[in-house]
């Protein structure tokens, strides 16, 4: 029997996470990680599998045999604009952890902005102590628009605290108890949305596609008088002039911002300082890396033993 | 048939609130807000119900024929510590929105921590893109004291969440899907719990329970090394220099307090410039207004037609 094919890591994630989860992952073979510097020329023909997240420009060049790639993400736009991209079945991250931790970071950002926590937190900076006019959950509807795994997990989740959810994806999705629109109903779903979340993959079709044009069809009858924009797809996706613009303008009352255009956010952007925008460093749905080595463990098992791989991106959808 | 009784209505909270909710309440009879100058020297004499927050102190003997009191919120400890409270049934305000209302506070809370909010707070403000290692809210256990309507709404959430969530109170209660204590099994609880939610209504059994002395019987295993301390129950039952010791020593990484011993907090306590305390003006549950009058009306209809009140507070226990 020959012997097992090694695994190529290349994760711009954080190094020492990476390391701790490679203890005891893949035990009957050999891992390549390149972010230690001992591989830097280590002949890479020959290899059938790598696990990527923003990996090296050459990687393709220089591991030209591959047979399956991994993303170490849910989204896969930074791997099928990567040139030489092989022609070779593409796995996306499907995982209950990536999944829970995205929910984590969207049902919070809706708290957040039901809760009024930086007014809360101006008044404590302040040691004031006062209540402000309190809305609840089953005031505001959110609309989220992606409905794949995990829009309807957000959607499931932000329902079971109370907002009202619709969801809009391309193709109408049908989620029990959530109210779903395809693509033609697009705008009476921002009609009706008083938090949007953004949960898209980026393709040609998403790309830019919250702009100022979209924000300002969003309901103007919330609470809050103004509708917020909640962002952990991708940064392409957005136009951030945009955004600011409608910030400024009061189209939009406030923001959470977990993707940018570019990434890292330039220390000069605006969003940084806003007292109405939240930014995270895109950290909404860090992959949990043992769990993202698992499944790749699970599916390169399945590959050896001629079963489909499963979670194969349509590179055409680009999703 | 004689006039029926008028409502005394005696509320601390936002009086614009109060008045925009007596709009259209108790169409059948007439509302004596005391709020309202006018009924500064109004005789109270034989006049049935009086609805109550923070009631004056000459309330019960300037309204010496009530034969119900209503407390305007859930906890009724500020009611019986009245001098003078009438020997009549005192009715808890028990609705929908202040239950969904407390669950978003302590389900944001508890995000608040396991998300690192203010370490990335911390970070944009210095305009820095980093990311931290992240726990998800299945690696951390949130157990609940106090698990009546509003533990048991809380629990139910946390866990859709994701948390591991056990329960605690005086006597088990049978909660689907959740683990229970009852008063024997606290130590039980205490070396389990990674975050400890109070949700206890103020009685001699809990004044004071959350000391520093509870807190050293706490999970250290949990993912940020040390336990946080959550209570949006009654400020009664903390006791403040013990949090404050346990969070200078270590003993305690974070705490999340909506109630004080003292309310308003003095502008001179250290809570509230803590870079690891979040302080809210016990506001996690505000009581809607529209909702506690429609409330109110119901169970006077029912005192009215005969029938019995319902969630009257057992004055012995104190809940």
């Amino acid at each position: 029997m020959p012997a097992k094919s090694p695994v190529i890591v290349d994760l711009k994630f954080i190094p020492e996470e990476v390391e701790a989860a490679l203890a005891g992952a893949f035990p009957d073979r050999e891992v390549i990680n390149l972010a230690d510097a001992a591989h830097e020329r280590r002949d890479l023909s020959g290899i059938a599998y790598a696990v990527v997240w923003k990996p090296a420009p050459d990687l393709f060049s220089r591991a030209p045999d591959l047979e399956v790639v991994f993303s170490g993400g849910a989204g896969v736009d930074h791997v099928l604009t990567l040139p030489g991209l092989p022609e070779v079945p593409l796995v996306r991250f499907v995982d209950r952890s990536l999944t829970t931790r995205m929910s984590e970071w969207v049902v919070m950002q809706c708290l957040l902005h039901l809760r009024q926590h930086r007014a809360y937190e101006a008044l404590a900076r302040k040691h004031e102590w006062r209540d402000l006019i309190q809305p609840e959950a089953a005031d505001v509807t959110v609309g989220i628009m992606g409905m794949g795994v995990l829009g309807q997990d957000a959607a499931r989740k932000l329902a079971t605290m109370g907002f009202k959810v619709i969801g809009w994806s391309r193709t109408k999705r049908d989620v029990k108890g959530i109210e779903t629109y395809d693509a033609a109903g697009l705008d009476a779903v921002l009609a009706r949305t008083d938090f949007l979340v953004g949960l898209l993959p980026l393709t040609a079709e998403t790309r830019g596609i919250f702009n100022a044009d979209l924000f300002a069809k969003l309901s103007r009858r919330g609470p809050f008088g103004a509708p917020v924009f909640i962002n952990a797809g991708r940064g392409g996706s957005q136009v951030e002039a945009g955004i600011l613009d409608c910030l400024d303008s009061g189209v939009l009352a406030a923001a959470s911002l977990d993707v940018f255009e570019e990434e890292p956010l330039s220390p000069e952007s605006r969003f940084w300082d806003m007292p109405n925008v939240y930014v995270t460093p895109h950290v909404a749905a860090a992959s949990d890396v043992k769990a993202l080595f698992a499944h790749v463990e699970h599916q390169i098992g399945r590959f050896e033993s001629g079963l489909p791989l499963e979670h194969v991106v349509d590179k055409i959808a680009g999703y």
